[in-house]
């Protein structure tokens, strides 16, 4: 007779782990427990399945139980586990639709429980039409109100992924949809910069977003919400989407006395192993490592929870497979907005102690000359002690996705910008520019590196022009089309190649921040102005283009 | 007064060294010498100049002489430079408009005088209509003829990149095409399997391919080629493109006693330093260093070219840069198939003397719900003894791009497949399967690696099949419906799902190789027949992904 592997949880690492154990040792006899009805399906999937984008429900089940069990894995739904006991090696629990309760034993046992949303205790947050999405069963829910009630107008609670992908899902069928944040941005794992151009893009999209301000309360009627009442507003609402983000379940480990880690999430090494042997924990409800900063974190993601299910099923069989880590990739679309991100944000990367330096240039997804060309902005961050790339951001219709996985594959190679400007990436004209952006922003960060011209963020130019106009200005060099379009309020325009010219015009003793389109010039013009004896010369990181629109900066 | 820095050559490394010696000396005095009339062109686009899809001459070319002159860069236009006297550090040439001989003197010299098209010695190679496609120029004359001539049938020697590329631009501009390559498979860079799918394309698309077949002679009537002949037939063409490769054009640095690398090309170290002082080259005429092989290569490349004139661009003004070579990354698009490489091919990898193994996937764009798929077929090689990636291949309509990004990457940071496995990238439904293809591969071949089940490649199988019918056979394990479509001649059909009951069909003394799709269902079926006691079971690396069409594998 071969162990006992029981697992609990059936939706990606829980399978995931049963999979690669079968394959690993066909004698194992294994259980999956599921405490809903269907199991193996693609969370992900669900905003897309609300927009009716994916038309069949079934479509987002990768696996039913009868293909489980052709490779010899029993799979039980409707199964609440109520109890582990990591010394008798038992677990206890109910039959949800019979409601007898049962005991297993087990050699090896995995726990993928998963997350769960955080549900605020708010007033009125029991009223009908008051939304979750996290499993398929919130998105059939949605999906009856929407066809049997009269919903018009729908609150999204929080402006992270699930949020922003579920407004435009909304939008796409027609609904009124303003978003609500607590936090000061959007997408608060973002830099303010690449969240404003996001917020620019969604409004012009007719998403409203109020930011800085939670949700205090839920109006409603005959049961079911009518408004949403914040710190600045009142907001008619026949629906509300709570996306306030996740927190681990972990309250069956806890309470069998397994460590739990001081991100909240399940205690694991790079094993996957849990504090008790013999016990694993994978997925969304388990920690992991920051490989950037060596720190403890928790980030659930479907490709991690599969990549850890593996890696318990390899060595719960004995075989040996570790899990070092995430980077904090994540992506995301919204409307045809590609958003993706890597390793740390400039914010993250203050926090964390390194002084960091970006890079904003434009992504193009192929030679200028090769038509239908997309374009997404792109940030690389590099350390400025080390040159050490620290992560980098991505938005835009073009290929936001693959620029931060040659990112994300140069943060696995603990790349300088020095190496990543000399990288042998596939060039052709229809599949990218000459040199790829990736490219062109480490060769940027390296002439910063070697102190030739230094970086100034938008922020800054923001604040200090509406604080320190004595002793700042900002010199516009673009040419007079470009300026026609947008213009950073009260600037200099002078083109780049009149700049020898017109040089009396500017004030050598204040502080002058530089821009163009995106940089290069700019640059130059840094050079040039340094070169006259400018003393005080920086060059505006991302240039005009990230400098979002607000109503004076249209000229 | 600044040092004076001359330039020979005017396409791709020549201006972009000029252009970053500028910007690091703005003092220094540059004059850059190009032979042709246009400078700073895009030779890359060609192809796509000859098929209409870029309409416009101009936008081919990146900069005129005009914005050079603006940013203080002198371009000499129809100058041919005939001498360089290192000792003296001048160098001669002459005006092709007025005729007159000139002399100059350099501080610096960057020679980036490019590549030149391989001309075979063979009868009737100066009839008209015999085409090159090289530089600008050469695309005027095919348009030209294009236009004024009855050109219908074209022949293309040679079944690189270039070739193929054209073959799709003439096919798509209504001619008819053949090519005829002199090697045993077009796209010699990349394995016979991979070389199969795509040859199994493009006769699909309606391009006539005749391999291991050179050209022997070209025959022609009032001075046009009318007639090709190989050693195998005669093929009636109108026009012929001879496009059988290009060679560095070494003949000026020769002369003037630089040293000239094994690979022909001009020695240069990462610096780009030729062998005397002050004098760099960068581009096609130059060479460089393969990064897995830490062999002297020469590798044309319009974006290495870039590389190495920034290089030489900021070395010569006494800054410090390096270029320290490539991966062989190459990529190229041939009707809707992206088609793309990076490291070594299997091929290649085992004349290096490594042990090589290959994975082939299913390499799909995007979650298996989300409407919309597009697929390329990838391969991933690593070396058996350290499980060091070696190298990638990709074809198909999918994102062959972002995959060999993903791989070259993978080479730079000289992973492992166990490392390769474990990488963050950026997953969403929209964006990439859960775990990316590159990640699957990875653990394939990390399962081979382990040794749980040994590879074996199509070829191997085809000729298996042909000569040892005694003791090798051929098991398929997929469904009905698969089967119907294409199916190995010879093999055995059961059923994964089938295989426990129909054991008995087998022959346990046999060699036996499975396949199913590409893989997965065929790796179980290996593991079940080693537990039954079979001896030697493999699996068909790529299944019948890779098994190309022939007439009698269509049942």
């Amino acid at each position: 007779m071969g162990k006992r592997l029981l697992v609990i949880g059936g939706v990606a690492a829980g399978p995931k782990a049963a999979a690669k154990a079968k394959r690993c040792d066909p004698e194992m006899e294994i259980v999956v427990y599921q405490e809903e009805e269907e199991i193996s399906y693609a969370g992900c999937g669900l905003p897309y399945f609300v927009s009716g984008l994916i038309k069949k429900r079934e479509d987002l089940i990768s696996r039913t139980p009868g293909k489980f069990a052709q490779d010899g894995i029993k799979v039980l739904r409707n199964r609440q586990i109520e109890e582990i006991d990591i010394i008798e090696k038992t677990i206890s629990g109910k039959n949800l639709e019979s409601g007898e309760l049962f005991e297993d034993h087990f050699d090896r046992l995995v726990i993928a429980t998963g997350a769960q949303p955080i549900r605020p205790k708010i007033e009125g947050i029991d009223l009908g039409n008051v939304f979750y999405l996290r499993s398929i069963f919130d998105a059939d829910e949605i999906l009856q109100a929407l066809k049997s009630d009269k919903i018009t107008d729908v609150v999204i609670a929080g402006g992270g992924y699930i949020g922003l992908e579920m407004a435009e899902s909304l939008i796409h069928i027609g609904k009124k949809v303003t978003i609500v944040e607590l936090a000061p941005q959007i997408l608060t794992l973002f830099d303010d910069d690449f969240a404003g151009l996001l917020r620019q893009y969604l409004e012009k999209k007719g998403v409203k977003i109020y930011t800085s301000e939670g949700i205090e309360a839920l109006r409603g009627s005959e049961g079911k919400v009518t408004q949403v009442r914040t710190a600045g507003r009142e907001i008619e609402a026949n629906a509300v989407l709570m996306s306030l983000g996740v927190r681990p379940r972990v309250e069956l480990a806890k309470k069998a006395g397994l460590r739990i880690g001081e991100t909240g999430a399940v205690w694991v090494n790079e094993r996957m192993e849990t504090s008790a042997e013999g016990i694993y924990a994978a997925g969304d409800c388990a920690e992991t490592t920051h490989l950037i900063t060596g720190k403890k974190v928790w980030v659930p993601l479907g490709s991690t929870a599969n990549k850890q299910g593996r890696v318990a099923g390899v060595n719960l069989c004995g075989g040996h497979a570790v899990y070092p880590g995430v980077m904090g990739t994540a992506i995301f679309k919204v409307f045809d907005f590609n958003v993706a991100k890597t390793g740390l944000s400039m914010r993250e990367a203050e926090k964390e102690g390194f002084h960091p330096i970006q890079a904003i240039v434009r992504g193009y997804d192929r030679a200028h000359y090769y038509p239908g060309e997309k374009e997404s902005t792109l940030k690389v961050i590099a350390d400025q002690e080390t040159g050490r790339i620290l992560g980098g951001q991505a938005i835009g219709e073009g290929p936001s996705d693959k620029f931060i996985d040659i990112l994300a594959m140069a943060l696995h190679g603990k790349m300088t910008c020095k190496d990543l400007a000399n990288v042998d990436l596939a060039y052709a004209p229809p599949f990218s520019p000459v040199l790829s952006p990736v490219i062109v922003a480490a060769n940027v960060l390296t002439n910063k590196l070697e102190g030739r011209v230094r970086g100034i963020q938008v922020e800054e130019v923001r604040e200090k022009l509406s604080t320190s106009k004595e002793t700042f200005q900002v010199l516009d060099v673009r040419e007079e089309d470009e300026v026609k379009r947008k213009r950073i309020p009260g600037s200099t325009w002078v083109p780049l190649w009149k700049l020898e010219k017109h040089l009396g015009e500017l004030d050598k003793k204040k502080e002058i921040a530089v821009h163009c389109e995106s940089g290069l010039r700019s640059y130059k013009a840094c050079l040039k102005l340094q070169k006259e004896g400018f003393e005080n010369v920086k060059n505006i990181d991302g240039g005009i283009l990230c400098w979002c629109d607000d109503p004076e900066s249209i000229i």
